[in-house]
């Protein structure tokens, strides 16, 4: 029997960075939760357990802290950038870096209309993400978010469906759809207003899934894929992982009651999960953009 | 030896009821999670395994839904205030009712800058809660909100405190303060605007965070509680928990960098809990309001 | 209007401890989650940020760092008693103290059928609990459980409970029966062989569910607390929460097949939720030994 | 600009299927977490909203259903494998099926040391996982594991290690090693002995966690994974991430304490995370075994 080590990395996950601006008596606040991952040849570390060309992940932890401070925080997909091209250019041993961040936003508090200059509340709604993969060749920005919950109370239908032996579902002709969506976007570019484009494709996908009627959720993720391409031209890839949060009509005949789409049962599980890759013509390769871990699930 | 059945109650738990009003093209929306638990004499269901006098919880699931319908859901409070009512006047053997809501809330989507009619996104911000009590003697409406975060960058310090062998915190003349608040008050009366009167204490809560300077988080609990005594006459008690969500310095020294203030580890595990009660001279009597469970830690 | 601080308390909640007696080649492990809670007048720290009384939660994770190393973890319990003792007797503004420690409980590695010396697994089966409360006049010490999941697949029913209008569920003659338990004893003194202890309460908790017949999940907590006030003198109180965890029989009559309790759909909410609290008769009075928090839920 | 749908799939995630054999008195008990994905042309779906190819996610959780009545729950590999067959054999547009289960075990009640044969407790332990991929060219099973929690508190150590301007980490010769570990293992045929092959796995992990000293965590997963190779002929190739679950040597100096190694503070976050992934010489290749989703991060 022979046994080959086929790939590997290693990295510091979540690191939780807080970076504030304080130059000025308006601060600024930036919010992350910080992971890198290394890639090259550390495969002495795995088959002899020789340390001599593993930076520790403690290290890395280090990395993330001081360049904060070293080099601010512009935007979770900039300082990412100047993480990923640090650990590969300066680094020996290392070929290529994975660097993800999720950013959290806070919302300045407003004291009679007027927004505090050093006072936040957290806004809980989606988690911003950014996901840079860089290499000997060059630099892949990826951005996105996970977790912005949208619902729509009427303007869905799903009907006119594949059906078998153990299908039991009836047609709807207009239901509550709702998702938490997750989607990831990748750039052509490393040099961008990663704020403002980032905003962009934000109201893209809301006003897409406000504003158009949807078939299917399936259709609805080509849609808002559709529209950030047309809308955003520095994106040129879409991935999307969309669950179907059920929202089931209550069923209150039982009570002598109707319920014309009015109450309804938010189930948690099972749910539909429904994925969509959307890409420009021309896009450039992704490479390895797409690989976070070579090891998890 | 003797047992003793001393005290007990039942319910059903997180019935997640969604009640859309479409009467009009713009729709109204209200996302609950609704937890009941009945109160009387049960025992022969413990001692005997009668339930003849024992509602079942999946009843009180169905009647959660059926008064969506029936009654619609003009405010998380309101609406808890008639399941409880019901569950005590309606159902021979139950003498107490306690129910708990959680909302979420949810913000309409801005196309073109105008709000759509049914299309909305969830606020992630803080879950707004609703406890009631009812009994033979009326009904206590508490009020609240849980993991509302806040952060101060500045305005905050920690000093003079007590010191024994064990201490090594160095006093902090400016600090970051943050918390992740949960906050119930206690109403005098039933009849009350709810929403209206929610927003004002929740204005109250983060505008006096933001404006007090901070000499402790404790301190800033009983300003916080003192001010929506002070402004909102209809609270006659307020009930904080306020974890401390430390923010750490990064020692960047070793790398030759100053940090005034600028990067933080935001650490997860232990915090800092604070907590307070304040009530308001003469309120009155609060009886079995804060009690949600018997059997719970 | 006058606005009263009520009551209040502060401390440091979970600081994770993990001790190794290493004295001999066979090591042993306590793996503990520690929170502390003062209580005492320390009004001037929320009334005028007045820090002088005020022990810092910083210092409170200190000492049970220390505590581990000078006196050992010779078990939940006793580790919580020393340390609320400490605050107690030591720490001149405190008055009480609460301290609530988990427990994750590790087994150790088989190889070769034999235990090894210095390797474990984590048992991942219930969290035990322990909560004491010491105070100028004694310390009061409950033991417990939580996430204890249990599961009968036969020998449980739930017939002959109350209808109303609302009610639609059907008589169950054999269900199953599944709750994931919490489970709160207290015992009356303070010197005990606690682990000795702890195991056969929880014995007796699994062997009552598992011999006996349920006619509820009310019944089957009586019967379970009856059974550990008989078997173990040094329990007087013991409280219940149990989450009855729906399995709910599929329905397969659609597609031509039965389902005399075979195939069933694992419901994650809502959920029942039953609580009990069995008192020996003769008990002494608990004190503030139940009470955990003053501000939150 | 042309958008392209460049990949996509959907399907009905985590649903709960318990399934109890109650042939003999002595019953069996399978629970199980469902998650069945579809692949195939279903671009018209996507683009125009024409689900006439499009088999509801619905369908597909009482599908899983039936089947757990019609066929059982031989194991969680073979489930899953019956599942992804019939939806590429039997559902027309289909023509690749991806099937991920999760498995929770659950012991049986001891009463008086014998085995209950009704009621169980749950295991709490790792999560058993199975994830199967079938196509037009065959099938691919990969079992695996979850949260698999091992600490030795010796025979551990990290020294020797590439350091740069951001290193301070001290060379440790003797730390607490602590993981929980996620492992996931191709096979190369489809009708094995599941439940034989994954306990043998599984044993060949913890053994080879105990009984080698370990360099690094990276030496540790190398070992591990060559370990399982050479002990079990049925596995070609083993992946692995393993969070470095730190555990940090308390400081006691400042109390007059030593601490060697006795107690320690378990943090949560940052991690190390360590990944590699060790395959068989010869291995078939592995199509699109490792591939999940083609939306999600």
């Amino acid at each position: 029997m022979t046994a080959r080590l086929h790939a590997h990395q290693y990295g510091k996950a979540e690191t939780r960075v807080v970076r504030i601006l304080r130059d000025a008596p308006r601060h600024e606040l930036r919010d992350l939760n910080v992971s890198t991952a290394l890639r090259g040849d550390f495969a002495a570390a795995y088959l002899d357990g020789d340390q001599s060309a593993v930076l520790p992940t403690d290290t890395q932890r280090n990395t993330a802290f001081a360049y904060a401070k070293e080099h601010g925080v512009s935007s979770p997909e900039a300082f990412a950038t100047l993480l990923a091209r640090h650990f590969v250019d300066d680094v020996g041993p290392v070929t290529g870096a994975r660097v993800d961040v999720e950013e959290y936003a806070w919302n300045r508090v407003l004291v009679d209309g007027v927004e505090h200059d050093h006072t936040w509340v957290r806004s809980g709604q989606e988690v911003r993400t950014a996901s840079v993969t860089a290499g000997a060749d060059g630099t892949t920005v990826v951005a996105g978010l996970r977790d912005l919950t949208v619902l729509k109370s009427t303007g869905s239908e799903f009907r006119g469906f594949l059906t078998d032996g153990y299908t039991t579902l009836a047609e709807a002709s207009d239901r509550v759809l709702a998702t938490s969506l997750v989607a990831q976007w990748r750039y052509a570019g490393t040099d961008l207003d990663f704020d403002g484009t980032y905003a962009r494709v934000r109201e893209v996908l809301l006003t897409t899934f406000a504003a158009e009627h949807s078939l299917a959720l399936q259709q609805t993720l080509w849609q808002m894929g559709e529209a950030v391409l047309d809308a955003v031209p520095e994106v040129v890839e879409i991935r999307f992982a969309a669950p179907n949060k059920h929202h089931f009509l209550a069923d209150l005949s039982p009570f002598g009651l109707e319920n014309p789409g009015e109450v309804f049962f938010a189930a948690d599980r099972p749910y539909g999960l429904i994925e969509a890759v959307v890409v420009r013509d021309g896009a450039p390769d992704a490479g390895d953009a797409w690989t976070r871990s070579v090891g998890a699930p």
